[in-house]
C-alpha cells in the first residue's frame, strides 16, 4: 500500500523531479525505480553517499550516511551484547594464506579474495578477509575451553573484501567492501536448538518490529519468509549429523510458525542453514539474515571443549548474521522508507524555521531550542561531553528566504520534524512542531516536551 | 611516585608472581618492565588481547580488550562531534596507485604501505591504506566548495595498515594494523590559529583532565610536553607561507603556557607539526598526539573553495590525531596504571561475592544485583535493548571457594570494586562495598545507591 507519483510538493527542475512517492496509493506497476537507482536518488538528495573510480566497489559513507550507518551498528550491538550474550571481537584483515588453505577458502574462494604482498622474508601470500570466521576459529583455539563457557558467542563489525568483477558492482547491494553483523557462536549439540531459536528471535525484532520494512511479497503478518537449505549432493561429514541438524531446523521453523520454503539440496557444503529474504517493493527477493550450522570449520581448526566427564568434544560452530550486509540492508531500507527514515536513524531530524528571520525574538527561540537539542559543549573550556546524553540533529534554516521556500526545501530533505516559529509562538514561548508523515496537524510544544518527545521517540526506535 | 615491588597480595606462583607494583614508592630502578612487557602481562592476566603467527603485527582483541578500545573511541567520537564540530566519515581501505601517486605516498612511501592485487582488467595495482588523508581530499574534491562550509572537520576511524618488517612488531606499539581518531581540518588561512588552538584544547582534556596518566618527565603540571618541528632542507611550497605558519604555531604555543621544544628542520616536507610526547614510566618518550599543517595535498588534489569575493581559493589542510595511534595510547595507559583501569573503562567493574556461596538469601541478593546493574533484557521476548541506557560489567563469584580466596581472585584482576554480600548484608538489604584503590575503607549501600554512583562514575569518566 505504498508508492504514488507525487510532484506537487516538489521543484519541477533538479534531480528530485524525476521520480517521487508517496504512501497513497499502491504503485507497483508504475515504477521502475530498482533499490539501487532509489538509493542513488535519496543519496543526492540526503548526501548520504560517494563513489570514486580509484577505489570501485568501496563506498564513501559521507557524515550523513556515516551517522544512519553507525546507528545501525550501535542498535546491533546493544541487542547482541545485553540480551543475547555475544562478546565483541576486533580480528586482522589480512592473515596468511595458510590460515585459508586450512579454512578451505584458498581452494574453494580464492578467486574471491584480494591478494596482499609483503616483504616477510617467507615470501607467503596474505588473503584480505572475505569473512571473519577464520579468525573466530583461532580465538576459540587459543586456550583450553570448558563446557562452563559454552554458547561462546563472538562478534565482529570488520570490513569485509571480495573480489567481485567490476562489472559486477552495484549500489550498495554488491560491493567490495562492506559489513556485516557477523558473529558465530561455539556450543554443545544440545545448544544448538536454542541458540537458533534465539538468532530466529533476533531477526524477528529487526524484521518486524524496529525496522519499518513494508510487508513482503510473503502475504503474511511477516516481512520475510525463510529458504531452509539442506544437505547437497556435494557435503563432508557424517550423514547422521546431518539429518539429525535438519529435523532441529525443521522443528524450530514449524514451532516459530514464521513461513518458510524448504529448498532442498542447497545447503552450504559444511552444513544446513537459514537465509532470511526479504522481497524489494517491485518484488526481487534479497537474502538479509542468515543462520548457518557448520560441522567443518571447528573439524578443520581441530577446535574442542571439556565436558562435564573430562572428555573433549568437538563444538558446533553457528554463523550468523541479521543485517546481512549493512551496505545491503540499508539499500533495502531505502528502498523501503524513499528517504524517509525513522526519527532514530534521521540524519535530517529536525528543522528550526523562523518565519521572519530578521526579528530577533523569533531567533533567540529558535537559537535556544537548537543548542538544548543538539546537547553540545563549548569548545573553549575543559568540560568534556558525557556518554550515553542525548544529541539530536536539529538544523536552523535562517537564510534570507521566504518561509515557504524554506519549509519545501526541508520537506525535501525529508525532515522528520518542521518546527516553525513565528510572532504567535515568540508570545506563547512555544513551538509549532509538525510531522513530515502528517502534515496538516501539528502540535504547540514548549522545548522541554520536544525535548522529551525526542527521547521517548529514539529509546523507542520510532 | 609509583611503583613498588609488592608480593603480598598475590599468590606466588603463576604468571602473576613476577613483577608487580602498587602506587606508594617511586621506583625507577627497580623494575625494567617495558610497555610491551607490561601490556603482555595486564593482558595475560585480563584476557585482552592475542596475537597470532598467522597475522603478524595485527592485534586480535578480546572482549575485554575490545571493550576498553570501543569505550575510548566513543569517549573520543562525542568530544568530536558535540564539541569541536567534526564530522565522521568512513572510507574505503583499498585505492589504486593513481591515488597513491598523486598523494606523493607512492613515491614517499611505497615500501611501507601493502600491495594489493585485483583481477580488474586494467591491471593496475591497489595499496591498502597506511592514513586516511587521501580519501578524505577525494572527499572533499567531489563538490563545489563554499567558505561558509570551512573549517570542515572530517574525523575516521578505518583500520591502516604499514608493512612493518617483522622483525621491528612490538607489543601495541609497533603494530601493522592499527587505528587512529584521525581527522583532516580544511580551512581559509584566518582559521588555522583557531583550529589549532581547539586542537590542543583536545589535547589537554585527554592527557590532562580525562586520562590518569602519570606526571611524565616534563616535571611540569602537564604530563606531556610538545615538539615544534619546522622547515625542513627538503620541503614543497613558499617561504613566506610557511614563515607565517611557523609564527602562528610559535604565537599559540606561547599563549597557550604549555612546554614546548623547538625541533628546528624537523617538520614533514609539506609544513610544520606539533607532536605531543608522552613519557612513559622508564623516562622513554612516545609521540602520541599529533597537529600537522598541510599546504601540499590541497595543491596536488587541486582543492578550492569560492570565497565570499566568489574567487576561488585554496583551502590549508590541518591533520591532526588526539590519541594518536589507538593501540599505542593503549599500551601507554597500561604503563602507566598497570592493569588498574579507571572504573569506567574498566572491562572489570564490580564483582560481587557472597560469603557463602550455599547461603540462598545472600546468593538472592547478589543476584538482585547483578541483575541491576548488568541491566539486560531476556532473549526470549521481543523487547528491544534501548539507546544510551547503563550496563555495567558486574561479575558474580559463586564458586565452591572459600571467600578469601575468591577476593584475593577478584584483586588479582583489578576490578574496581569488590561488593561483598553476607549475613550482616541480608539483614541490613545493603551490599558492602570495597574500592579497589582504597581496600581498608568500605561502605554500605543500597542497589540503588550503587547504581546511582556507577551512572556517576561513567558520566565524569572516572
Amino acid at each position: 500500500m505504498k508508492r504514488q507519483l507525487i510532484r506537487h510538493h516538489y521543484p519541477r527542475s533538479g534531480p528530485w523531479n524525476r521520480v517521487f512517492y508517496s504512501t497513497k496509493k499502491p504503485a507497483k506497476n508504475v515504477s521502475p525505480t530498482t533499490p539501487a537507482t532509489m538509493t542513488s536518488l535519496v543519496s543526492q538528495r540526503q548526501d548520504l553517499f560517494m563513489t570514486d573510480p580509484l577505489s570501485p566497489g568501496s563506498m564513501f559513507f559521507l557524515p550523513n550516511g556515516t551517522k544512519i550507518f553507525n546507528k545501525l551498528i550501535e542498535f546491533m550491538k546493544l541487542q547482541q551484547k545485553f540480551k543475547f550474550g555475544f562478546k565483541e571481537v576486533i580480528t586482522p584483515l589480512i592473515y596468511k594464506k595458510t590460515l585459508w588453505e586450512k579454512s578451505g577458502h584458498w581452494e574453494n574462494y580464492s578467486d574471491d579474495m584480494f591478494k596482499v604482498e609483503t616483504t616477510d622474508v617467507e615470501k607467503e601470500e596474505y588473503g584480505l578477509k572475505p569473512m571473519n570466521c577464520p579468525g573466530h576459529c583461532l580465538i576459540f583455539g587459543k586456550k583450553d575451553r570448558s563446557y562452563n563457557e559454552l554458547p561462546l558467542r563472538f562478534s565482529d563489525f570488520s570490513p569485509l573484501h571480495r573480489n567481485e568483477a567490476s562489472g559486477a558492482l552495484s549500489g550498495l547491494t554488491r560491493l567490495r567492501k562492506f559489513h556485516q553483523d557477523d558473529g558465530h557462536i561455539f556450543c554443545a549439540a544440545s545448544q544448538v536448538k536454542s541458540e537458533i531459536f534465539n538468532s530466529l528471535k533476533l531477526v524477528d525484532i529487526v524484521y518486524n518490529k524496529i525496522f519499518p520494512f513494508a510487508k513482503g511479497a510473503a502475504d503474511t503478518d511477516n516481512n520475510y519468509f525463510i529458504n531452509f537449505s539442506t544437505r547437497p549432493d556435494h557435503f563432508v561429514g557424517d550423514v547422521e549429523v546431518w539429518n539429525h541438524a535438519e529435523q532441529v531446523l525443521k522443528e524450530i521453523l514449524e514451532e516459530s510458525g514464521k513461513p518458510w520454503k524448504l529448498n532442498p539440496g542447497d545447503g552450504a557444503f559444511y552444513g544446513p542453514k537459514l537465509d532470511i529474504m526479504l522481497t524489494d517493493h517491485l518484488g526481487k527477493t534479497h537474502q538479509v539474515a542468515t543462520i548457518q550450522l557448520d560441522f567443518q570449520l571447528p573439524e578443520r581448526f581441530d577446535l574442542k571443549f571439556k565436558d562435564q566427564d573430562n572428555s573433549y568434544k568437538r563444538p558446533i560452530m553457528i554463523h550468523r548474521a541479521t543485517f546481512g550486509s549493512i551496505e545491503r540492508f540499508m539499500a533495502l531500507l531505502i528502498d523501503s522508507n524513499e528517504g524517509r527514515w525513522p526519527f532514530w536513524l534521521n540524519p535530517y531530524q529536525a528543522i528550526i524555521i523562523p518565519v521572519n528571520t530578521k526579528n530577533e525574538q523569533q531567533l533567540k527561540l529558535c537559537n535556544a531550542l537548537q543548542k538544548k537539542l543538539r546537547n553540545e559543549e563549548k569548545a573553549n573550556d575543559m568540560e568534556p561531553v558525557a556518554l550515553n546524553d542525548w544529541h539530536f540533529s536539529a538544523d536552523l534554516d535562517i537564510r534570507n528566504e521566504p518561509v515557504g521556500y524554506r519549509i519545501k526545501s526541508a520537506i525535501l530533505k525529508n525532515y522528520s520534524y518542521l518546527i516553525i516559529v513565528g510572532d504567535e509562538e515568540v508570545e506563547l514561548q512555544k513551538y509549532n512542531i509538525r510531522e513530515r508523515d502528517n502534515r496538516k496537524s501539528f502540535e504547540k510544544l514548549t522545548m522541554n516536551e520536544i525535548w522529551e518527545k525526542f527521547i521517548d521517540l529514539e529509546k523507542n526506535y520510532k
